[in-house]
């Protein structure tokens, strides 16, 4: 039995004892969403690189990029881009291995292109990225000179730092549905039917008592909105939509849906969201990486969370990333397997330098009602944990193959 | 009475009730906090600028930067900077302003350089701007073209947004432990003692019962550290002034003072942390925005936050940084003034297009022991907090004189 | 008459007095020429964009831009480039318009994209702009605050500066020889029978007494070239179009060609020019505007020429360029009138400040033969030049259409 | 003999022939020559600091840079900068050596910060390189992985390059004037005098036969300029010392002295040339390496010229600068020493690959009168010629040593 696991039962959350809760999700095409999503994918195509060429993932550390948003005139029917997004990558990267036969270059702009090309095509449709977004980059080698190893074959990678990843399970309804919400609207099919709606929308969730109201901020593309009546009978589909959808998902609450709330209905001059690309970043809304989702997709002030950006983190050693995504498998997986739980907390702390299968801590604290049998439940809770932390390397061959996903 | 302030009392809170906590603060050198230090002097300067030449603070968010390492060679006695540190800060701000007699244009670009080398200047004496950073900006006009302005005289400012803001009160042991700990090594007393400690000094508090283990990450300045002998006996002075802090911060605590514990203290081939500026940022630590202490210097994973960054953001309007703010004096004033409460907790939510002193809702958690009469105490808190709502244009005066510091 | 003509009759011209002559053509594919070309066409948009939306051209001037090459590795049948190739555009123009309904923005960012991606896709094969060319600009509005019309409708623009602009004619064998074979090397048709051959390709020329030396300089595309001997054989393909274009255009001379004589030849470790995209840019070559070839369309430091970069200057009132053409056009018109001429030399001086059309003096220099009468050649060519200067503003007309090749 | 030299006589020179000359000259704080000036202190520091730790200069060419003006607003007595003046400088140059020890790294970015800010501090009094200038840089390491050596210890380079390096002598008297002018208005003691005279002055000499215009463009400091009537004054006082300067340099010529003729003296609303900081540059005037002065301080559209940029190049191998120089040495100790001489022109057309003192062509043109014995003459231009040439590698420790101003 692993000595750094402890499981503790706790009666209630404190956070959501409250009437309240607040949630939010930043969809896919929102500036800080693009930040995460492309950084995350630098270092994925990254590590496929390094393992294709070197046998294995060498170090590296992309978790910073800033997004300064174009300048554009979306009008009904049409408008323009008048200044591209410019979006400046920054970062750390073997850029240069020695190997055998001498020194090996990675094509680290290349793969900085490729990634950015390849996120805003696979998830906008009228954001072009030769047209409306200039990609830049700064990425180093880190401070020695030429990067050892991270490990020896078949070694267990040894903790960066000492940092905390935590994670809950189950979502509670409301962090369910204004996660859903935002599927929903950027998913193929609603897009087919509603082609008007953009891809930078954000899905606010405000719970008190039994009363949802989800606010959504959702950008329309000005080229397929001919007018404002246009407009106002998309913003009425996109609320059918979602109610229709909290229907399903939250049948025991009453949810009220807004879209759009900052509009200015003025038939005259009339104030409404609309975007020539899809996003608010080609005007006025800036980005960055780590300011926007966790890593289960939501921003939950009343929950725990931790300050690390997991997206652009290399994925062999690097526990802000690796130990947020494993908290979270460990809570789902404690959740799925014990449907008495109510919610279980998790909280895994790194011992810098030591064997990421072997934390400092493992902290489990399960909420269960009091009539259950809590040693039964706990043998089974610890046996969980134990075993998803020795197999948290796994994390790094799901991550290599697109399966995880941190924004 | 204020219908939106809720005063509950709470037995015990969740997170601290663990026997483990863990807190962290990033230094004044620390390239995250070189980040929001350098933004938020933009924006109290650009605001001075404001109101100087148009009578109230014109829109603006510069709450966005990245600072992209240099490279450097530091070496036992010397050392040198190889390439220089990019820093971008990327934002919104009214530049063109329309005025009676036409237009008049902002000096953006001075206030922004301006900001970075005070910054610079004041923190720093090893760090200089002119030879070892290159700053550079994308700030530009917000997605209005003539930004209007934020309120008429004597109004009060309208909230951009739905945000919320959370804080405590009091500090807990190892939390003041850790805060200080930087306070003091960063102090100017301390570096007439040592110079040889530079200014990214990272302290992270792991306290597990009763025992806390302080780990520093401190750079030192490699011209002043001759040799390795000199370079541990800096450690041993840094060591003995925090055991003495501690002392008397901590007396009921077992604490264990580390420093620099990923030195490899090897006769032949040491691997220390020098630095030729006194700031990892020299050499292969990147930093963001928003990305280091909360607006209570500290960073806080156990303890509830927001991923807000208050750093850059206007003073006026913009709750991500007012209500961070209110929140965190609404706590401390409640426990200055009712000794009593163990621990308070305070969230504020904002209404998006609603006066700023009118929150949608403010939440004071009060853990106090059972004995107390509650209801003197409640109706205290409520008073405290209303009071404090009422007069939060205040922060903005605060904010313009330089006695609000929110990293 | 005007009386700022002036004709000379020379014996014979000085630099063509030599027994050597040295020609240079950048192709369409060289860095310098890149960076010209795109400039030229965001001038040539840009004015596009003004004409169609303000009626008339505004002040502009974006004759800066540097390219900084990227990285790459070629190999025999296939290659990567590393790093892309980064083009700062730099310059002034009217990006904010006073109307009579407020004001107006001008696309700025999207014109210089579509500039750019233009060039890039109508003259490369393999080299993509999405992948392999980071675009930025910095093009700001000029110092006056909110720049004036250039003149009112219907009047003669005024020079904006005191330039110089010269021109010869006709080409010399070499100089002819030299333009030719480049056009021919990148034309369709050859690209067709050698797709080997990349678009950047150097053609130098010199010419002692009858026999010139062709010294070319073409980059390979690695991918379809497999091995050495197909390298060879390419640049024997070359080498025989060349000789048989000489053939056509220089009978009387005796024509070395010799293609990429840098190459080391050495079976273990051949040294070749090979590039992925087809140019010198993706590795190793920078460029700028203003250093390649003249409005001619070569570098011939044996004939008069100016310093001045045509490229990216306004077509309306700068006389830098605008003159370079206009001397150009006198000189080409004269000999095609008059084939007894051997040689005109053509220099126009503007006056800053005065009508485009009233230069400060136009000198011409004619050869000819003793035996041709002087004073009927004389007439014509004022007649000639006066003409071309009167309608001087048709050049900007024909830049418009794109007629008007400045590189 | 040298069998390259090549030594004629001709009867008068095309060029000057002409009853009209036009010469320029850029000064000290022109765009265009403090991206000259700035790339060139850069290869310098760069080339001594190979000197100094690897005993030879490695590779290099830092001839490419690009000054985006910033934007200010100069007011009498007053004024302020809005935005700083960019600076991009890109090149080549060996960053990563390898030693018998390994690896090496070159200070690039400190060598480029410190060239910059040294030729901004001795050369202008209110251009602050902290605050008004942002300096970044793209200095990559050239093609080569690991660039190699120029040459054997004691050997002679080998020419990089098939360029020609062009010069002439003596200056007419309208070049030495133009020269000298610039000269004198940016001395010390001019500038004690006049102070409020900036350090970006533009003269351009027109002669036609014997009357000389000399138009002065002068930014002024607005600082010192409290009103027009000042500005005037100043004006006056720059006129008189620079016809004093004409007086004694051309004493055979009518000479006209023009400053700043695009003034507009409305008393009113006048539109006169002040700067906040002496340079254009300062706001709309954009720069470039290249673009300006030739080696020998002048810009002479009616001499022979090449478009070769000297500044940033390599003074080991870079026939582009070392030849510009050695044309100018030979003429200039051509007529020293044979004053009978009336102009010397003189060409050296490089051999790529060959040592630089062996090159393809020296070709000097003799403009002398028929009386004086030509093979007497001759010989002895011959002899400076070979002596000059087998020296060629001198002009690299001149360099070294600041000796050689190449703007």
């Amino acid at each position: 039995m692993a000595d750094f696991v402890y499981i503790n039962k706790i009666n209630e959350a404190f956070l959501t004892k409250n009437d309240i809760e607040i949630v939010e999700r930043k969809g896919i095409g929102h500036p800080d969403t693009i930040c995460d999503a492309i950084v995350d994918e630098v270092s994925r195509q990254l590590s496929l690189y390094y393992m294709e060429n070197f046998g294995q993932i060498l170090h590296h550390n992309v978790d910073k990029a800033t997004l300064a948003a174009g300048a554009s005139e979306a009008t009904f029917g049409g408008g323009r881009v008048l200044e591209p997004i410019y979006l400046l990558i920054v970062g750390r990267a073997a850029t240069l291995v020695k190997t055998e036969n001498g020194f090996k270059r990675v094509p680290i702009g290349s793969i900085v292109m490729n990634a950015a090309n390849r996120y805003i095509e696979e998830n906008f449709r009228y954001l072009d990225p030769k047209k409306h977004v200039v990609v830049d980059y700064k990425i180093r080698p880190g401070s020695a000179d030429l990067v050892g190893l991270f490990s020896k074959h078949n070694s267990i990678p040894l903790a960066n730092d000492t940092s905390v990843g935590v994670s809950f399970a189950p979502l509670s309804p409301t962090e369910n549905l204004v996660y859903q919400t935002e599927r929903l609207l950027n998913s193929r099919e609603l897009k087919k039917d509603v082609p008007e709606l953009g891809e930078d929308i954000k899905v606010m969730g405000l719970r008190r008592d039994n009363k949802i109201r989800l606010t959504i901020a959702a950008a329309m593309i000005s080229s397929l909105v001919p007018d404002l009546s246009h407009y106002l009978s998309v913003k009425e589909t996109v609320t059918e939509r979602v109610e229709k959808l909290a229907d399903k998902l939250a049948p025991d609450y009453e949810v009220e849906v807004f879209v759009n709330t900052a509009d200015i209905i003025d038939e005259k001059n009339p104030l409404v969201y609309l975007t020539v690309t899809g996003t608010s970043a080609e005007a006025g809304d800036d980005g960055q990486v780590g300011r926007g989702n966790r890593v289960n997709g939501l921003i939950t002030p009343y929950r725990p969370m931790t300050l690390e950006a997991a997206a652009g983190k290399n994925p062999v050693n690097h526990v802000g990333k690796i130990y947020s995504v494993l908290a979270r498998q460990i809570a789902n997986a404690i959740v799925k397997e014990i449907p008495e739980i109510k919610t279980v907390y998790v909280e895994i702390l790194s011992q810098i330098g030591k064997p990421i299968n072997k934390p400092q801590i493992a902290n489990v604290a399960v909420n269960i009602d009091e009539s259950v049998n809590w040693n039964t439940i706990k043998s089974t809770v610890q046996a969980i944990t134990e075993e998803k932390i020795a197999n948290v390397t796994k994390i790094t061959e799901a991550f290599l193959k697109g399966e995880i996903i941190v924004y």
